[in-house]
């Protein structure tokens, strides 16, 4: 296996940080430089139509895009520990916590960078408005984890899931994004503190 | 277990269709006003907390939200037919094109509806920018589901997976969207025929 890999973007940090939390070595990087638009080139393109990183080489040559999709993959051939949960019950739950965060605080920040980051503007067509009604979602979004993270130590419990890897890069993309975490989500910045000092995120 | 409906929106029904396809009767339904904003209140607030539809209720209690939870709960209730998969590389990319639709062609639509459409005027805070960047996006979309439609009968190989679902309610979603779905995407309308001709589409 080999992985194109895209640096400090949030999605190939995710993949890389569920490697090391799963006891996956990495497989052989391919770095593919977003700042030069490589991931837009009709090589990478062939092998990744939608454009996005990270993306997995199988050994029989088939691409695996997706972030979730190359975990789920990673899982079911590591089982242990089962970072998408084991029982249906917690499964589904680490699924509904994934999903909430990626599609609610997770799209909300990247729409805020995408849409107002200056380094941004090169390689999108920016969208003031569609940042500044996205920055204004954020706060709920925060609400909502610093609710459950009140109740439980990691979101989903005891033990560290795929949701808080999601969460913790989501609120590590807010620094780029220039979005400030306000200093009374206590619960939040525990947690935070907390993903921030495992080994798994200084990949 | 009871399932909180919401009728015609995208998301119940791709759990409805998921039931009908998976030959698991209907739980009990809930049905939730969204026009009326029954997703909106405290009650249906304390449920999910999100306030998005359809919700799960379980027998013991616990709400699973977000529609994939949901589907991939029944799933590992119900194993066959396998709608995500079964073999760890046939999952990943029934995964794959799953997020793929959702993330792409799905939100699009989703948010060319609710920045645009006249009804949604008084459930959202419209971005006519928001909606007009995202109608732009759908054209290139709708080439890449084309193009792996003209190779495969269904989006992963010649038996229909839960991405179909996905896909075919994102294009069902374009027309109270106003988003016409151009005559030359031949293979899209093939499939697409081939879907809302099943019983589970009537759901």
């Amino acid at each position: 296996m080999k992985l194109y890999d895209g640096g400090r973007a949030p999605n190939p940090r995710r993949v890389r940080i569920f490697f090391a939390e799963k006891g996956v070595p990495l497989p052989e990087l391919i770095p593919v430089d977003i700042a030069r638009k490589e991931h837009r080139t009709p090589e990478f393109t062939r092998i990744n139509p939608s454009q996005r990183l990270p993306v997995l080489l199988l050994d029989d040559g088939t691409a695996l895009a997706e972030t979730i999709a190359i975990c789920r993959y990673i899982e079911s051939l590591h089982p242990a520990p089962a970072l998408f949960g084991a029982a249906p019950k917690e499964a589904a739950l680490i699924e509904m916590w994934n999903r909430r965060i990626e599609l609610g605080l997770f799209t909300a920040v990247a729409a805020v960078f995408r849409h107002s980051h200056p380094a941004m503007a090169e390689l999108e067509d920016q969208v003031p408005e569609w940042a500044e009604a996205s920055r204004e979602q954020i706060d709920d979004h925060l609400v909502l984890l610093d609710l459950q993270l009140g109740a439980n130590r990691f979101l989903c419990g005891d033990e560290l899931t795929v949701a808080d890897i999601t969460a913790g890069i989501a609120i590590d993309f807010m620094k780029p994004s220039r979005i400030p975490l306000p200093e009374d989500f206590t619960n939040i910045r525990r947690w935070h503190g907390e993903l921030s000092a495992r080994p798994s995120w200084k990949v």
